[in-house]
């Protein structure tokens, strides 16, 4: 491990991120909302920490490895996480404690959109910014990693993608073509928040609020500036809006990329996992419509509405509420999760095991049928016309039971802590799947939990963000050898 | 399809099953407990079907293919659970409407042993030996299907044992073989059973109980002849009889073959499933015991026999009770229900996925991660000393995924019914894995669940008795074409 370009690395970064408290302060000096203390604080603290950890090492200068990716992966997340949590331990409102502020940050940074703070609508201007903006930040960082540097460290979907062998790029440098992709990537992750935002503007929204939701709708995040979330506007059309781009945004950006590049549309409808995303969350809206209208919960149009709304927000792992859909009838909150495992598709800001993942699990599972039957055939997966190696198909079932397995032990150490198991298990999936609600007590916010509870749930959404292997891997000996 | 000699097959099976409603008939007359006529229209009923079936095709003479063998054993379980329920449907107490009949005569042959009946103890003793003795012959069934059938359908734990390519035996003709085998076993059955009923009987039941006792216990079944279940003993000296034989019926068959013919027991220890096995009942039972010390839900004493108990029973998928599980503290029922997804070991009477698929997932999980740290690196996964085939991990992957899509499909029907999640999840988990008992509404009884609700369990308890992919590919249309 090369700990001191690592240091260097992590120094740059908290440098670099320090900045980012500077809009909210400017924020909190429009709005003179009295937060602007914190924010100040955060800056120094971060900054100065940043500094600290890189002046001593800031000549050092080495090519970095695979292994080394893994560690500096994990202390981006992690490492932010604790820092981006000063404001909110320091400002007078919301006064969150440690581990409350760390879990906000995360769940901010992670864009999973779990929160433990109650009377949203009445928090500083300041702090409601820098919260959409941690998500925003967030969901920067997660189109590099899932495009760019997971893949080099042989994790993550976009090298089923490319139908490749999986593992790192062959001489396990990582090389600066990550900035050159980044830049393209940012583009269009930019182009698509100006775009969103305008719209909300447009649709009736206030300056502030369009901003802020832009921010977190293409960030997958979920994070609003009101307790009734985008319910709060109660606008056909601002619902509209979202719905799309909470779609294009769980889209694979490598096709936006390819649509950026080529003007052309037509490569979307013959993505295999695009189309398989599109007719899920068409039948999963369409169930939702019938057993709404089928157990008179809202009158039709109201269904359609509700139903579309809320099947797309939880699907795509986005997390907006229009609906208390943990209330909603029969097996709807439960499918509606069981969406959010599949989660947005590859190479996108979407959380869950990612589509394309749960589309090569059903076409394996289909084939071991097909074995039964036909023994000695030699049946291919395929992806659209492409066979998919049998390395990459071990990838998918080893990340597969792996996400199971890390889901039954948290939720294990959730129900230890004493929570009902409605509670325990929402928790879980909308964490580890960077959802944000749940059911039962965390329907609404996260506040209520106990502490050890919370600390797992933390964990929960940096497994999830970091496609689980990347964090794991840090916690096997193996890892650490030599 | 041979259907003809599937007919021929099924009426034989039929009016040997027909003989099954004698020694109920006996102990009636014994009891003169007024079920007579349920057994000796059960008896004629089954007997002339099975013969009006039979004597239109008797001569017909084919060989069986694999193909078939799907069919057959999938028409063995279903038919024989219909013919089963007609006693229960028959007698006037319990008077049991179609759905439960059939849901608890198909409860007993799969040995799930759930049950809608209440009031167990004042039942006709002819009805209580009916139902235990339904649990022997299912457990029968399933010692040969799992040693000798599922293998040569190409399905099953056994051929992972063997580490050989799965798949049909080579002429994929269903030989004679299968009778030499099975007799062995069953002599072992046979004894297993004696022993374990001599056994009861000394520690204090009545010949009724220790002879009902040792049906259930052996096949891992899980009726009894008392609502207390063994609790209803008291005896310490019972439940660890029980213990020791839900343990011995859990385990791999072919070991006790070869201790049989080999006079030998060290192989057992040398075994990884066995190994890996009792490891994992010792831990779950340690961590039990630890949480009911700690939560003060009884004395040390009490809480080391409960505990040993209840997690054996559970983990077995036997599905006796000494203890109210359902309502220990934290995450207790969650975790002994976990156990029970794992089930006993390939080749045994046991439920659930079988140790070593669950030690092949963690296995292959773990190779997966070694596979980040060293990419190029050739890494096999072995069972002992012997690396498994990628063909066999396929298989294991393909039916871990398949189980728990098959889990969560159940889980939304039964929802959709209008269940609560905690007894709709423990309910498909419970008759899945061939359990038996549940959590919430089902933790003592099914009797309450509307019908849907009890038709979707009964397809479940078929699944987890078939190891599903028997069950499944009669839903693909590949299997019925030509
Ligand atoms: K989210
Ligand atoms: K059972």
């Amino acid at each position: 491990m090369h700990y001191k370009v690592i240091l260097r690395i992590l120094g740059i970064l908290l440098m670099i991120f320090s900045f980012s408290m500077l809009p909210p302060l400017a924020i909190s000096y429009i709005y003179n909302d009295g937060a602007d203390f914190a924010f100040i604080a955060g800056f120094f603290i971060t900054l100065v920490t940043g500094f600290l950890i890189w002046i001593p090492v800031y000549r050092v200068r080495q090519d970095l490895r695979t292994r080394d990716g893994f560690l500096i992966t994990v202390l981006f997340w992690a490492v932010l996480g604790f820092f981006g949590a000063f404001p909110f331990m320091i400002t007078e409102d919301p006064h969150l404690s440690f581990v409350d502020a760390v879990f906000e940050s995360l769940s901010g940074l992670t864009t999973t959109g779990a929160t433990v703070i109650t009377g949203i609508d009445y928090l500083p201007k300041s702090i409601l910014f820098y919260r959409q903006q941690l998500q925003w930040l967030g969901g920067m960082g997660i189109i590099v990693l899932a495009v760019a540097i997971l893949p080099m460290l042989g994790i993550g979907g976009m090298q089923l993608y490319r139908a490749e062998i999986p593992g790192p790029v062959k001489d396990s440098k990582l090389t600066p073509r990550i900035t050159e992709t980044a830049k393209a990537l940012w583009y269009i992750y930019l182009s698509l928040t100006i775009v969103c935002g305008v719209g909300y503007w447009l649709a009736g929204m206030d300056v502030f609020d369009a901003v802020s939701h832009s921010f977190s709708t293409v960030a997958i995040g979920g994070f609003s500036t009101h307790d009734a979330s985008i319910g709060y506007f109660d606008s056909l059309t601002i619902e509209l809006i979202c719905v799309f781009f909470m779609v294009v945004s769980t889209v694979n950006f490598g096709l936006h990329f390819f649509a950026w590049r080529q003007r052309s549309i037509s490569h979307y409808f013959k993505d295999p996992e695009f189309k398989f995303y599109i007719s899920t969350l068409l039948g999963i809206t369409l169930i939702a419509l019938i057993v709404l209208i089928v157990t008179n919960t809202y009158e039709p149009a109201e269904s359609l509405r509700k139903a579309t709304f809320m099947v797309v927000s939880i699907a795509t792992t986005s997390g907006f509420a229009t609906a208390d859909f943990a209330h909603w009838p029969a097996m709807l909150p439960f499918l509606l999760f069981v969406a959010t495992f599949a989660g947005g598709c590859a190479g996108s800001t979407g959380g869950g095991m990612k589509v394309i993942r749960v589309l090569l699990i059903l076409k394996q599972g289909y084939r071991e049928i097909q074995r039964l039957v036909h023994p000695n055939a030699i049946i291919p997966v395929k992806l659209g016309k492409k066979p998919i190696s049998d390395r990459v198909l071990e990838a998918v079932w080893g990340f597969f039971s792996v996400y199971m397995i890390v889901f039954v032990v948290m939720l294990v150490a959730l129900l230890a802590t004493g929570l009902d198991q409605v509670t325990a298990w929402s928790a879980v999936g909308a964490t580890l799947n960077n959802l944000g609600p749940g059911l039962g007590n965390v329907s609404a916010h996260y506040g209520n939990l106990n502490e050890p509870a919370k600390w797992v749930l933390c964990f929960a959404m940096l497994l999830g963000r970091l496609e689980v292997f990347t964090l794991l891997v840090l916690f096997t000996p193996i890892f650490w050898k030599r």
